[in-house]
């Protein structure tokens, strides 16, 4: 590989305690810590190569020139990269995801963690792992938790430097497995895509950042403890929570369709039934079963068995992200 | 009729600012007051016979001899009502509602609002409708609302006399219809009946209620002014709230079914087209879809084209409770 250029690989995350508004939208400050799982086989790969001769930075997406929004975001990206450390000159960037984008999976959690990494080792700056999740969270919030490795924390801080993430468990803690619902699209023109700008027109969303610290806890003495049945009751908790100040901004977001509620009750019933699976939803319709390994292929059958499940993906605790080539 | 004997009818009523939680359970003084409509057409029919010759209370409903916890539950509202109006003896309660049951149209407002004020006639007592909605409220707390006529407001109150309803506008001051789609019953095994006791222990039940009486305000003006956009706005984001707020109860409480978020979101769409129509939910999975008379017809025959829906109702507002056999 030529000189300035690198190539970085990094899963999607699925939150479990969720991040949902802002303190600060353009530093994309938090207005709560959450907590997530790198997610296994679901990924962005990225090539970043720094290149003087470029007049602009240039995006293939997924194989071809990307739309200019996708395109922007990312020079946007790059120049607060460029700024902040000091790089020069343009680059081209390559990049693609293993999965559906825009549902609910986070593509552009994976997306600009892998983008953060590459530009900064394509710039051949060694940078810490702390420094770069802060960096990759001014591109997408939830990029920050998909560079550490499998179970990871996001403290929210007061300040760039201080809102940074970690992980607590590496993969192999724990065999928790993600079995994703990715639901059918119809009525698809009535779900909206606004964001974290909104959580703050719902009279609810004090009191669901409130309580965030202390379901944060709650979830990750869960997850060290492998206490699966305190785990789903935090994760669907506050799942619910974030949609419901979603569904009571102003105007409302529904991100559900109908399938979405099926699964979500038909998620609850088969816990009642003895296996270990509880639901988290991010902002989509699709629908997270998380449950234990030995739960897996029963939990994938039955959501096949389910009206408006369009296809189930399945993914275990994920690494973080990496550099998959080295620069020369 | 003989003596001792009486009939009421009183109608169901769709709350516009909801009742969900109380301050006293046994006296069911609400957290917060509330705004409502009564439907016409759609009512319970209920004759008291006070004799001193039965030796229980017996309690005929829809023409079968009713089930044990019906039975039991007026019985408790008889003897109430015996206590603080020194009625004696039992009485023979026949009750029929024209529309179902149970299933989101509140057929115990209406039914106890007929049943207080047949009980009270029967015993030939003069009480005030004022007293009436009280005694009603002991029975159903929404019942209180269906013994006025029209558009009525029920004060939360601190005490029992104080926790009363009473009409701010006639029947005929808007032309609003209630359009209520019912839907399938699929799924309704994880559809809960609990009720207003769970509602404290969501985290964000608080945050509801301290906005209850600027909601209140805000949709008793609009009616007044016969404002559709403002009333619209607020009815639906009072639903989401009581909604999200069952949705984080511990346990949770899901009482929409998929066809009611496909009935919720079609709604929206068909508000932004032009239609002067709105939805609230009580608790339950039916869609009451509130609209201005000119619209009603439209909004039937969309509602019917939906998948999920099994029939529409349409009524407008309606009366408040009355005798309607006068004693000997």
């Amino acid at each position: 590989m030529s000189e300035n250029m690198a190539t970085a690989r990094a899963c999607a995350n699925i939150a479990f305690i969720k991040y949902w508004g802002n303190t600060d939208d353009l530093l994309r400050l938090p207005v709560n810590g959450s907590l997530s799982m790198n997610l296994n086989g679901l990924y962005a790969e990225t090539t970043v190569h720094w290149d003087a001769t470029l007049c602009e930075d240039a995006l293939i997406l997924n194989g071809k020139p990307a739309e200019d929004a996708a395109r922007q975001r990312v020079a946007t990206h790059l120049n607060m990269m460029r700024e902040r450390l000091g790089l020069t000159g343009f680059a081209a960037v390559e990049s693609q995801n293993n999965f559906p984008m825009g549902a609910g999976i986070a593509s552009s959690a994976a997306a600009f963690a892998a983008l953060t990494v590459a530009a900064a080792q394509a710039g051949q700056l060694e940078l810490s792992e702390r420094e770069l999740t802060t960096l990759a969270r001014l591109g997408s919030g939830s990029a920050s938790r998909s560079v550490p490795t499998g179970f990871v924390e996001w403290y929210a801080g007061e300040t760039h430097e201080e809102s940074y993430a970690e992980s607590f468990a590496p993969p192999e803690h724990w065999n928790l497995v993600d079995v994703i619902a990715v639901v059918s699209g119809e009525h698809k023109a009535v779900v909206s895509a606004r964001g974290h700008q909104t959580a703050s027109t719902s009279d609810l969303q004090p009191a669901r950042v409130r309580g965030a610290a202390e379901r944060l806890t709650v979830c990750k003495n869960a997850i060290l403890n492998r206490d699966f049945a305190a785990f789903a009751e935090v994760v669907e908790y506050d799942s619910n929570l974030m949609h419901a100040v979603m569904m009571t901004s102003r105007p409302p977001l529904f991100y559900w369709l109908p399938a979405t509620l099926t699964i979500m009750q038909a998620v609850r019933l088969w816990r009642t039934e003895g296996l270990s699976v509880c639901y988290t939803l991010d902002a989509g319709p699709n629908v997270h079963c998380l449950c234990l390994g030995d739960d897996a292929q029963a939990v994938e059958s039955r959501l096949q068995g389910l009206p408006g499940v369009e296809k189930v993906l399945v993914a275990r605790a994920g690494h973080g992200a990496e550099v998959i080539t080295p620069t020369s």
